[in-house]
């Protein structure tokens, strides 16, 4: 395996690369700002942010590939006394102006010690402010595809698996409709080696034609100030979940990773109402009663 | 003890209603609401809360009273196998509309188990957004003049504890120019039970006064869009700490708490910009030269 891992990399860098061409592409107006950064224990990365672009209020797309010493948390967890470790992925956020433009959230990462242990992980999950059930049919959908290519049962095991991620416990309410989640995934019975990394970089292609379709379905929708509120107060429920939950927030914030690249999934602004209840009926409380696990969309 | 810990809960409950009183009439035009709520596993607890205030933009001044089976996470702990608990207190959070104005926290309980464990604990800390020194100085006189009147150590112990506590790690930031802060007090070679329990009284009874004077020399100064954006940025400080590190905010989500009364502290509205930095010598910079730890203050 060591021997690819620079090839995982530059492939995830090319994925980064053509994901920012079709955002800006997508977006109409706005453009990435990259930062270069290092990191002091060995790698480094590309941060990639829009702000205030046509669509996309505020977004990050992020690469990066770091080694060194495996660190202590991994090591405990793993019940393993030393390792260098490897690890190289993209993460995406992307919240839009419109509120009828959902949230989207994508992660694709490689990771191996010296010690021989390797996992790939990732997934796509989207928010929307405002549930619409044909394109939360149509998002499941495209996962589901993507998945069947490499076995049956992935879609549902991997949907499952970001329904009890993305959830919220302290609100009882999942982050939005959820779609794929995968961690530790390996060579097994029925995958090799090359099967996880084509699937992982076929989760990676799936992002982009996902969420312009997505865009191009909802950005010239209108919306006014209420829609915007309800925006806002969404947007603090995705603050929630990030800053409580989020393993990778947790992970990167507890081993000194980049906090600004880290972080740039917070969104814009946020809001927080003390007891906030939609009207009965309202589009609004009809989307909070999506927010749950174990709806079948396909 | 057990005797007395229905009046310690009756002399929090009066101090929240002192508090709220005091704040009304500070504030000049808002009311706060009042939500009564029971804890299933047992007690339960009255939460305030102001909101669109001429002074108060969003803010919460709670009391509860718990009792039952005291929480897993507190018995292992503590290395207990079973225990009942009592657990009463006050706890405040004040976002103020006008960003000269600080932000303030104050909290004061009493945790007793059926096994005779108790302690105290509590404090005060500041989050202004403009740091001025002289308000800072008040502040901190005001506080030391409350401990000292129990101990000479007592300010520059729990200054040093509350400087440590309310530190954003990832930021390399104190959360404001912090206060004081102290837990698990219990009676002491130099400290009877009725003495921690005086001190924790002071202390609640500082806040009033200390805020007070606070708004009123800062409530008519005039502000601008680019004061706000500043207040908003900084709020978004103050979600950072409470969501990945405030001890009780976790313990209470983790522990099934009462999730609208915990997230009581969240701001109205809180702003994220990739990598903000303010121009030096700005107002905004100078600020942020001011929240770190080991400021003598008085």
């Amino acid at each position: 395996m060591r021997a690819i891992k620079e090839s995982i990399a530059e492939w995830f860098r090319s994925l980064q690369d053509d994901i920012c061409n079709g955002l800006e592409h997508a977006d109409g107006a706005g453009k990435f700002h990259q930062d270069l950064w290092d990191r002091p224990g060995g790698g480094g990365g590309r941060s990639r942010i829009m702000t205030n672009g046509g669509v996309i209020a505020k977004g990050g797309v992020n690469f990066s590939a770091v080694n060194g010493k495996t660190p202590e948390k991994i090591l405990q967890a793993l019940q393993i006394d030393d390792a260098d470790f490897f690890a190289t992925g993209v993460s995406i956020v992307i919240h839009p102006e419109n509120p009828w433009v959902p949230i989207i959230h994508m992660n694709v990462r490689y990771f191996e010690m010296s010690n021989g242990i390797y996992w790939f992980g990732g997934g796509i999950d989207l928010t929307p402010h405002y549930v619409y059930p044909d394109d939360a049919r149509f998002f499941h959908q495209q996962l589901k595809d993507t998945c069947d290519q490499f076995g049956g049962t992935l879609y549902s095991k991997f949907k499952k698996w970001a329904d009890d991620y993305f959830f919220i416990k302290h609100r009882n309410e999942t982050r939005g409709i959820g779609g794929i989640f995968f961690d530790r995934l390996t060579e097994q019975h029925d995958m090799t080696f090359d099967q996880v990394l084509d699937f992982t970089q076929a989760v990676g292609k799936t992002f982009l034609p996902t969420y312009a379709e997505l865009i191009s379905r909802n950005q010239n929708k209108a919306f006014d100030e209420s829609h915007k509120t309800w925006q806002r107060l969404r947007r603090g429920r995705y603050v929630e979940f990030n800053l409580v939950y989020d393993k990778g927030t947790k992970f990167g914030l507890d081993t000194d990773g980049r906090t600004e690249s880290i972080l740039m999934s917070m969104p814009p602004q946020a809001d927080w109402v003390y007891d906030y209840r939609p009207e009965s009926d309202s589009l609004e409380a009809q989307s909070l009663g999506y927010l749950k696990k174990g709806i079948d969309w396909v």
